[in-house]
């Protein structure tokens, strides 16, 4: 089996909002799938080591916020490279809450969904929460940000815990002679000699790293 | 609610192909999504109506085919608007068996992945399908299809039994004084006295519908 061919498969990127009590949590996925349009149900996939899984299981509401090609970098290291557990996520970013309560992303958004779940299924190391959609608002037009997108002109790296990460491969596209990000994986795209030049105050622009996490592999 | 919201999600389209006994069936979906990397699982969502689903059900394996850019059109037309209980569709195709035997198009693809069900769910008109990944080959390095480009470029429609079906916003969409055809919805991108001088046999580029299926609306 060739696991680079599920890399043609097409996708967008979100951020799923939801709740612990009064607590917003949070996390990048690009899993959301339109499932039936009558009622409207949409299916997404989450690690199940995601804290943003369990509150969900609990409060059986969360929202999406489709992230457009304006999406600030900062997103990614936030949503994507940490955890609610231990961070409040929604504080970094613009951030709205939905009718019922829900926090959504406000700004480099297409727009936001709201979704109650109606079901869930377990699949090895990711849950498939089953949704109706309770409302729907489109904020900006600007172009979804897709998976191709975020890897080919963003260069953001896949999350451990995402449904299409393959160690293997991320380290196979590393060619070599560059300074990576110890986090997220994120490569440096200049010589060895600019990002030694940097200031001591660079971060990596993905996760939000130090410099200090960089090394030249 | 405003579904248009929908709209901005990011999708591939794809061609999944099964086996009724010795006949190849097969329709086109959007809903391919990786859920799981270790072990490689997906899902994909197809309505109970298609007779590709009833097949699966019982077989518990199909065949994905990755459709690229350079897809012929008629593909859309054969898998999205016709059915398989009455139409051999690989054979108006180019198309290869996978090792287990699963039709693929061969043709305007990136690739193909072979599957095996391991649990599938109802939701409403669609079931969900959970499938593990047995075989998967890169074929052709061309952009994968999204459903934006088909949308945009091609200028394609959504069938009815589509989990992104939105009957209200298609119809919003036509601007009027457009010949349309009455199978697909596909509207000719000329003036009225063009459509008209067209010759007897042109056909739907989307649905291969006959000219006189076009109806000025």
């Amino acid at each position: 089996m060739d696991i680079k061919t599920l890399f043609n498969l097409s996708y967008g990127l979100y951020v799923i909002g939801a709740k612990e009590g009064e607590r917003n949590v949070g996390c990048v996925v690009n899993t959301v799938t339109q499932a039936t349009s009558s009622p409207v149900t949409l299916t997404v996939c989450i690690n199940k080591e995601n804290y943003t899984n369990s509150c969900i299981k609990k409060t059986k509401e969360f929202a999406v916020s489709i992230l457009s090609e304006k999406t600030n970098e900062n997103v990614f290291g936030v949503f994507g490279f940490s955890s609610s557990r231990d961070r409040d996520k929604f504080s970094e970013v613009p951030y709205s809450l939905t009718p019922s309560g829900l926090p959504y992303i406000n700004e480099g958004v297409t727009g936001y969904i709201q979704c109650k779940v109606i079901n869930f299924i377990d699949n090895h190391t990711h849950t498939i929460f089953i949704a109706e959609v309770q409302e729907a608002e489109n904020l900006f037009k600007e172009p979804p940000m897709t998976y191709a997108y975020y890897h080919n002109v963003i260069k953001g790296k896949t999350p451990k815990k995402a449904s299409s990460y393959a160690a293997e491969t991320e380290n196979a596209n590393h060619a070599g002679g560059k300074y990576v990000c110890g986090l997220c994986g994120y490569e440096y795209d200049g010589s060895k000699e600019m990002f030694e030049q940097l200031p001591g105050e660079y971060k990596c622009p993905i996760c939000n790293a130090d410099k200090n996490i960089f090394t030249f592999k």
